[in-house]
């Protein structure tokens, strides 16, 4: 097989609900496969039958649970996500995408929920291991601009106050601060094409490298 | 209230399956009840509604989940299980006695499955904060008794191998030589009155302190 198709990246599609990540996340991956790369596209939580389980848990509005329980469930989750699909497709040359991953914790139970965040990424570690992401883009938009692009059913998360969230975005763009070279902070307040073309442009130049 | 309601204490029952905890620590409850004390049974994992779902997912035999998947899902469940119902019921005065709790871990998923202990209790800590077992009793029998006394369903973890199985006995007793204090080893071959016997000596020592 051509080179090309075998670069292996791990890319991560981060912001607050209603950031837009998910359109990029779908646009990004519709457009690497138009180039003939091998790419995965994956969401968190969720993704394999047990994830998927825990993500019912997770979403359950009715549901009440400590605030310990909802990080180690989807540090539960993110492990088989890592251990049955990310870490298989990238040994096997193939571009993987993925709609949230650790650092969403660190800012909605971290940051948001306000539990330690040493703690948190020590958890973050025992769930991925060494499967880390080379790339990750934060799409940053107003409290305002994101709620006024979600949908009708709030899951449990998206039902939360204001100031939750405020600390969430807040939190975002902390860790692109302190993780420049991988984070990348998109203003994500314009158009999905528009932001498209920053997103493309940050992923063409690291899959020249 | 009478001084004698009113001493938590929380006592947690370990052993590998077949070794009979679960019967003894219904009869520890039963005599409890029995002497007036304040006293509540739980079981791991389960006993809140989190909980019990998630232990749906952890002893479903038809699902294949990573090592740590299952050691971050007993460590969900059990913060669960100890910031509603032990740590207000040990607040309230209660005695608390748990079929299972973190040792099950440090045993099942370090020695059985071969984790790294110290991660593992580092879990235990992000799990239950300070809530700690005051008095736990290990009921040890060897293999041969233990797979005689099991019924014929067994659960995923039952039907694991017996060298599994020897690495949790034995991990176990490595919990109880690291603390003596807190960890009683009971032989648990013998019939359950005298099993018990041995246990209530154990407990009514301890609440005459």
């Amino acid at each position: 097989m051509a080179g090309k198709k075998e670069k292996p990246l791990f890319v991560t599609f981060e912001g607050i609900d209603g950031c837009g990540k998910s359109t990029q996340a779908v646009m990004t991956y519709q457009y690497l496969l138009s180039q003939k790369y091998k790419v995965k596209l994956l969401r968190e939580p969720g993704s394999t039958v047990v994830a998927e389980k825990i993500r019912e848990i997770l979403l359950n509005r009715r549901l009440r649970m400590a605030h310990i329980t909802e990080l180690l469930l989807y540090e539960a989750a993110r492990t088989e996500i890592t251990a049955k699909e990310i870490a298989p497709a990238l040994a096997n040359g193939t571009i993987v995408l993925c709609d949230r991953f650790y650092d969403s914790t660190t800012a909605y139970q971290g940051y948001g929920r306000k539990l330690d965040i040493r703690m948190v990424k020590g958890l973050h570690k025992v769930a991925v291991g060494t499967v880390l992401p080379d790339l990750t883009f934060l799409f940053d938009v107003d409290l305002k601009t994101a709620f006024a692009r979600r949908g009708n059913k709030p899951d449990r998360l998206e039902s939360q106050s204001k100031a939750f969230h405020n600390r969430v975005r807040l939190g975002f763009l902390e860790i692109a601060r302190k993780e420049r070279r991988r984070v990348k902070v998109i203003d994500a307040t314009g158009p999905a094409d528009e932001i498209f073309q920053s997103v493309k442009k940050i992923l063409l130049r690291r899959l020249s490298r």
